[in-house]
């Protein structure tokens, strides 16, 4: 059948394009309320897009609509598919370094250049599009297959985990794919079997009522970015390791043995050649692969307090705050986890010192497929047969935190999957994606569906 | 005399207050650009005001010019007396937050409304105004006078700094009278015998060539965040001394004799009370008086790096800097501490984080009177007959750099006087000062005039 997919494509390739950028330019930036009118726009785009589906729909959430589609004729003895992505996108900010309005999409180079290029708008519509093909030369779907298009994914997912739990009977499925993913290098398709779960927390220090002039109080108040630096600095003990009690206590070793089934990461010498990364932070004794795969993290990504604009601001500043957040691997409840490193930083901080910690909601629990099910092995093949290159099984060190909650509603084994590359720009200026990966997603998942 | 300037002051009134809202009218912001006209303009009227010395002249500077006057017809077997001053302002941020214009003084329930009300405003002009009024009632001045009035001291005195070498014998004097300072409380007069200087620096520690994905480079990248922190807790040691080699070499002990000269702190309590501190930051066995006037200090004035907005974003930044000043204690000099802060900086950072230190240039030495100078006792006998009160002797924790280098080229002995109080909101929205300390500053400059 690949033959007649390609040719398929091929024929369509205007259409296919004309259509694709349609759909880049809905300004479909979930995390600002500006643009709520252009996400159910999208939205209502996607679901006439899919309307040769038996069953289209849009379901509403407390945030911004979900597309639902599917087309289950296959009958019980198939199994069922369900495949989930997302149409909004990454706001654009800072606009002034696109080179060409993100939500026009241009040509430059064999690239597409538009936001959503490739998260997620050009992932899912080769998703559907290989689905529209499949119906179009067959005539019919070989199993019953879902679409589940959330309008959130870069906005916390909330809408759709708050709806989860009334939609069993819609999203359960045997396999769940999530073209949302990369491959492994331009040459090499990759399937995603894990990510890591994710917890949030903020934790703001207040040391007087108000901003003190540092030459004044210079000796007398204690200064609350001294004593937020040094709680910070207590959180890793000298080995790399996060001094949170219990933090580790649920980790589960992941021997030698499996590990060489997922994709080694890249090597210090890469790594400093690429992103000019020079210093290493894993704990002591790990390999970059386990570190990054199959341990725990816990990263400051904001620290601030006082003044740091031009010049110099004499201030002792009245706070001092710190955003983190902790990658977690399975078995680690992303609640527990940030109890815990919610009473190490309350124990810890100077006394006197008025300590708030705020654990954000959302937080995510990591998640694993099987090896080798079944889907994993027909996506491996179907991705294979594409590229002429043996797939690699990757793990990420990111997280879907709505991932999880999917796999436990629709009771499926979930597989990511995607052609993205590293620099493609994604959350970034300038994102792109080309027709030649756009192909190759689509062809990917063609055959998948007749694999399975 | 001082009957005949209470009654000059009381038949003067109205016009006095009038000039005086003149001179507040000119929005004198030195750190802003956009200023430049309205600070000349004020320069120049403050020159035609001080019009009947025998001498006045706009010098220029590399920055905003100063204006200086002098009248030294006493003769040589008479003292000669500087007196420094500023007439720039701070800026007016946050504009919203001001009940009245900052440059239309507003008397509102006793008080006088407008930036620069008491800093430095109100206080040279009540200055300038005991000159102009001796010269009204006694035809002359009984000592040699001086005024150098610079337009730069909010913002670095950069201009002063690089014109006084060539101004040695306009700033020749005996006595260096700062009127920039405050009372000791709304009932006490003091006197000002002592700063601390200060150093300043900036730390960079960069991580990468980008900002890193936390999920993804998380276990990898060491994160400039915890680099940071990890390193400015190494600041101070478990006795909240300082770590940096020399930092203490050239510090001088007080002994507890010389410190009964000035008035103590507060007391723990009272801070408590007043600016919500509960956590206290200087050396352990240290009174509060020590630390805040004997002892040196290192401060974070700032700290920053990666996200600090609304929610979270994944991110181990590329970069994280800290804001740092030290102040600094007689014989400590500004630009060795400079260097040792930078080599603690520099030897103590993760091998690998490249590190960048910028030391800032205007670092000052800290300045000390003579505890009985002949001008100490002159504005201490002067403001006890003002007030009715004991004058008390402080030390000040805060910095004004320019003082040490006019201290050396006028080879003056300086005194620091005025009738600030900590709730006038200098450098804040609604800055105020009233008629009755404006007065009292008034007849103590005058007096001072005749005790010399």
């Amino acid at each position: 059948m690949m033959d007649a997919f390609r040719a398929w494509f091929s024929k369509h390739k205007e259409q296919i394009r004309a259509e694709f950028f349609q759909f880049l330019r809905f300004a479909s930036i979930s995390a600002d309320p500006a643009y709520k009118t252009q996400m159910r726009q999208c939205a209502e785009w996607l679901q006439r897009y899919l309307g040769t589906f038996s069953h289209t729909e849009i379901i509403e959430t407390p945030g911004h609509p979900l597309v639902y589609a599917e087309e289950c004729s296959a009958g019980p003895s198939k199994p069922t598919l369900l495949i989930y992505g997302h149409y909004d996108v990454q706001p654009i900010d800072p606009v002034e370094l696109w080179h060409s309005p993100p939500f026009e999409p241009t040509e430059r180079e064999g690239f597409i250049y538009a936001r959503g290029a490739v998260d997620d708008k050009g992932q899912i519509f080769y998703a559907v599009l290989a689905a529209l093909a499949m119906k179009q030369i067959s005539g019919k779907l070989p199993i019953n297959l879902k679409f589940c298009i959330e309008g959130e994914e870069e906005s916390s997912s909330m809408g759709l985990s708050r709806v989860l739990p009334k939609l069993h009977k819609k999203v359960a499925a045997d396999y769940l794919l999530i073209p949302d993913f990369g491959q492994y290098d331009a040459a090499t398709p990759a399937i995603t079997l894990g990510c890591r779960g994710l917890v949030g927390l903020e934790v703001t220090l207040t040391g007087s009522s108000a901003d003190l002039h540092s030459g004044t109080y210079g000796g007398i108040a204690y200064n609350p970015n001294r004593a937020l630096v040094e709680l910070l600095a207590k959180l890793w003990d000298s080995e790399g390791r996060v001094r949170v009690d219990g933090f580790y206590d649920d980790v589960e070793e992941v021997d030698a043995a499996t590990l060489k089934n997922f994709a080694a990461s890249n090597s210090k010498e890469q790594y400093r050649k690429e992103f000019g990364i020079a210093a290493f932070g894993g704990e002591k004794g790990r390999t970059l692969q386990e570190a990054s795969e199959c341990r725990p993290t816990l990263e400051l990504n904001g620290i601030c307090g006082g003044y740091c604009g031009a010049g110099l601001k004499t201030v002792i500043p009245a706070h001092a705050k710190a955003k983190i957040t902790c990658r977690l691997v399975p078995n680690q409840d992303p609640a527990k986890i940030g109890r815990q490193v919610e009473a190490f930083l309350q124990k810890q901080a100077l006394a006197g010192m008025q300590v708030k910690v705020e654990i954000y909601p959302g937080g995510a629990f990591a998640f694993r497929s099987h090896l080798r099910s079944k889907l994993a092995q027909a996506v491996a093949s179907a991705s294979e047969e594409v590229c002429g290159k043996a797939c690699v099984r990757q793990l990420s060190g990111g997280s879907i935190p709505i991932i999880p909650e999917l796999v436990k509603a629709s009771g499926a084994e979930a597989v990511g999957m995607g052609y993205g590359l590293l620099d493609d720009a994604i959350h970034s200026p300038n994102e792109r994606f080309d027709m030649i990966r756009f192909e190759k997603g689509f062809l990917t998942v063609a055959r998948t569906l007749e694999l399975l």
